[in-house]
């Protein structure tokens, strides 16, 4: 019926992750996507070696080259339209999604620092990736200076500015390159530079706004705050921060002829407000409600949240209006590691003997040890662990806590230390539910999305844990779906996100259900997970803190 | 010179050990090591099903065959004789020491009730092995009882009757095999047992009477203490326990002829009182003079040490007069895991790449991440571990306790837990040496015997963590050598123990000494393992007894 395929129209989400980039083509009438490709980034992740110049970084610096993000544009655009089979001309807007915070010094024209002349061997000059982790010195003065200031927007986010987040990166660029400062026109979130490649036009999309640029109530930090940081850093919010904000859904203007020609899309047509990989992800799933709880499990956790109400939910990430849809409250919380924790002992801590059983049976290692797992009762590994190899992000905000875990003995088998794992993150999910009930915005439903979605153990154990059933998005594409949801509102073709969200997203709800018996059981396990929790967590025993610092002064 | 030659004397020395019996064949005059053979016992650790029966065994039990142990005089014996290149005529002793406590129910006449035709297929006829851990509970309702009504041998042992024991073993079999019980005229220790068929006397040797036997200044516990635990029980004492004792070093009797067929060896020479393996090792480590603690590192760890005095140490195993040379107080104490907690790692933690790297070099696993972890700084892995995997003998006297470790992060690597793990078990050394120090009886030297002795990296931990020189065994057959001096002893070669190992045992004195900058480095981290020993395992968190508690009935 090539009528009705004529009336027809598409939109393209792209979300740009760490280490790739992925377009994906989504028709508007129920969201199927028809089309996706993937693109690395040619220089990934630049963490040792400056390119192009061989000049070593510092230990727990992250870098990325402003151009990768352009090459996506033009390499997976135009080849998942093509793989959708659609005629490009049916494609009526653009959206994007990118890592957060990730940010760059630009030119008053948008042109990257590093992209001049001047500053190409200057590091300081490249994007900094949201897990370039050299700002915390940086970060800790924000942090004490703001709570002996009483700064009304520190509760706002847990009590505690990241390292990861604008002002810790732009104060350290002042202080380590002052010649970069000076020449910073702007200093842009990637979720926003990338948009602005795209229409022309520099908006600061209300999302990393708020969450990475402490943007409350339209305020930023004032000037009083950042001279007493430094006196040279007093003008940063006017001078080089703050800019036009843009509500999620909107239009930030229309497809330029250059980026026409990248994408192989229409000119003129809408391309959205920017946002991040995370927060868009939530009209994915359709969990736009308050009390929806989306997990994006992936390396990491990431929790999204909308509230009618504002509340301070300790050890969150951030909560910010219109953070998530316009209208309501965002909340978001994190915890630093999940799917990073399982990988790091699967490459590490398993046998040889386990990896040829894998291989055997044709499996990988992820999954065979998860058959094994799976095979045992509750408690039948004796063992408990704390998931806090990466540190802790809500709600303890803590990355000098490290991983534990108790009870092993000389039976104790690799199948048993992973499942005590998988439920220790599980325990983690527990403690940030527990803390938005505790603090007046409950959730009413947890919904899953992310990579960790496929492992069925996993998600019936935090089933059993949390005590409710888990909804799953219907997706795999979570965050490119999302954001091709929010180029279907920016285009006009729905009214709001959630209309949106209704038509184009989707979840499985229930998918799993928490067992009685097993909910029971785990009851007990996760009262020895807070006791341990509070005890290494809440200074009953500073002992991860202390090793890290001994381990810092032995390595030196 | 085939004169000198023959105005030369030998002895042999036997080491039963779990797996195997070792025969040593060694000259009198200076303690050299001639000829030396190993027999694995047939039936091995009859853990899972009763050999020609087959039963299968409750969990916990460890049985063996008591023909096993004849087999080894048969063979690895006249073996040993034969490598040594010496005539056996010239032989004048043979000693034996053994696993304790090891048990046997017996005829009249010595025969094991398992080799009666009425008694082959009953598991309670057969030797019970050290590690047979089934009478738990009659060990529980013995502690109990003796605390309650204050039994003054009970701080002898640490304030704790182990399940392994003579007593808590016999109640077992009392209880759940009646009519075994009831045929047994005696209960006894496979050192003595061994020393019987070899000589046709049976002699309790002070050593096993004493720690495993509860013989306290030669009054054992009180029929009215056992009719408490038992009304059956209380003529165990008299019944089928108390016997002549032989104190260490003296002849139990001469060899008999149908010995000497066995093992080649000449009929009526000096056959040793029995001992057991660890506390035979001191005189071969010239460590029989008070302070002097010798510490058998293996699987498991048995520290054994003389005092003047008589003190009683918290958590010790147990302090016997005359229980390692006559005339001095003979303390034991041990930690339950160490070989066997880095043989576990190395089984089930480290990936195949460090396997393939290892056979690579043409080195061993251990090896290989002994080599890694050596060019670690301390503290550079940022770790402590509890070292409880098999539970703590000294000082806690816990087997509920399991294993931990605390702060790891995605950086942490197999070497790093390695390395934490090889410290665990030193800083677990340093609880027991300080416990002797608070006690009054402190470790003078500390000197190394058993097969852990092969890793130098470890040995220099331990000098490092102890802050004392450490020495070292010459021989590296310590028990075997150590039954050979008593052997020579037993025949008059020497006036005593002291003498003999003075002429044949050997030790380098302070073949690792502690570097002061280290010993700085680890006392910090020590101070970090003191607060976790105390929190976990002196009731500031008792999560460990809960998590065995919960598998138990999770595997129910």
């Amino acid at each position: 019926m090539p009528n009705e395929d004529r009336t027809e129209s598409y939109v393209v989400g792209v979300d740009f992750g760490t280490l790739s980039g992925r377009a994906l083509v989504v028709r508007v009438s129920d969201g199927a996507e028809l089309g996706t490709a993937t693109c690395a980034y040619p220089h990934g992740v630049v963490d040792s070696v400056l390119p192009g110049t061989g000049q070593q970084l510092p230990p727990d610096w992250a870098l990325q080259v402003p151009t990768d993000y352009v090459h996506v544009l033009r390499t997976a655009v135009p080849e998942a339209v093509r793989l959708a089979g659609i005629d490009p001309s049916d494609v009526i807007g653009i959206a994007t999604d990118f890592t957060a915070c990730t940010v760059l010094p630009t030119l008053e024209d948008g042109t990257p620092l590093s992209e001049t002349a001047e500053f190409a061997s200057e590091p300081h000059a490249y994007v900094k990736l949201w897990r370039h982790h050299a700002a915390q010195a940086q970060a800790d003065r924000i942090n004490t200076l703001a709570a002996e200031r009483g700064e009304t927007w520190l509760p706002r986010y847990g009590g505690s500015i990241s390292s990861e987040w604008e002002f810790a990166k732009a104060l350290q660029i002042l202080e380590e390159a002052p010649e970069v400062y000076a020449a910073t026109a702007h200093f842009v979130e990637l979720a926003d530079w990338i948009v602005w490649q795209l229409c022309g036009e520099y908006v600061r999309n209300a999302c990393t706004a708020g969450y990475k640029g402490i943007l409350q109530e339209g305020e930023y930090p004032s000037r009083e705050f950042l001279a007493g940081l430094n006196p040279e850093f007093a003008g940063f919010v006017e001078d080089k921060l703050e800019h036009r904000i843009g509500q999620l859904g909107e239009a930030a203007g229309r497809l330029t002829a250059e980026a026409a020609r990248w994408t192989g899309l229409p000119e003129g047509i809408a391309v959205a407000v920017g946002n991040v990989d995370a927060h868009v992800s939530a009209p994915a799933a359709q969990a736009v409600e308050p009390g929806q709880m989306v997990a994006i499990m992936g390396t990491s956790t990431c929790h999204v949240m909308n509230g009618a109400l504002l509340r301070e939910v300790p050890g969150m990430c951030g909560v910010v209006e219109g953070g998530i849809v316009p209208g309501l409250w965002g909340y978001e919380a994190g915890q630093s590691g999940v799917g990073d924790i399982f990988g790091w002992f699967v490459k590490g801590g398993v046998p040889p003997e386990y990896h040829a059983a894998a291989a055997e049976r044709g499996v990988g290692v992820h999954e065979y040890l998860t058959e094994l797992a799976a095979a045992q009762p509750i408690g039948g590994h004796g063992l408990i662990a704390l998931d806090w190899h990466s540190g802790n992000r809500s709600t303890l905000v803590d990355h000098e806590l490290s991983g534990l875990v108790v009870g092993q003995t000389l039976g104790t088998r690799p199948e048993d230390t992973y499942r005590a794992l998988l439920e220790a993150t599980a325990f983690g999910a527990r403690v940030i539910v527990e803390a938005f009930a505790d603090s007046g915005v409950p959730v009413t439903e947890f919904i899953v999305a992310g990579g960790l979605l496929r492992n069925p153990l996993l998600m019936q154990i935090y089933a059993d844990v949390l005590g409710m059933p888990l909804s799953v998005v219907e997706s795999e594409q979570g965050p490119a779906l999302g954001s091709a949801i929010h180029a279907a509102v920016a285009a006009g073709a729905y009214p709001d996100i959630r209309k949106a969200a209704g038509a184009m997203g989707g979840r499985t709800i229930a998918a799993y259900r928490p067992v009685p018996a097993n909910v029971a059981a785990y009851d007990a396990l996760y009262a020895e997970y807070r006791l341990l929790h509070d005890y290494f967590g809440r200074g009953g025993n500073e002992v991860m803190r202390r090793l890290k610092a001994i381990r810092r002064q032995a390595r030196a």
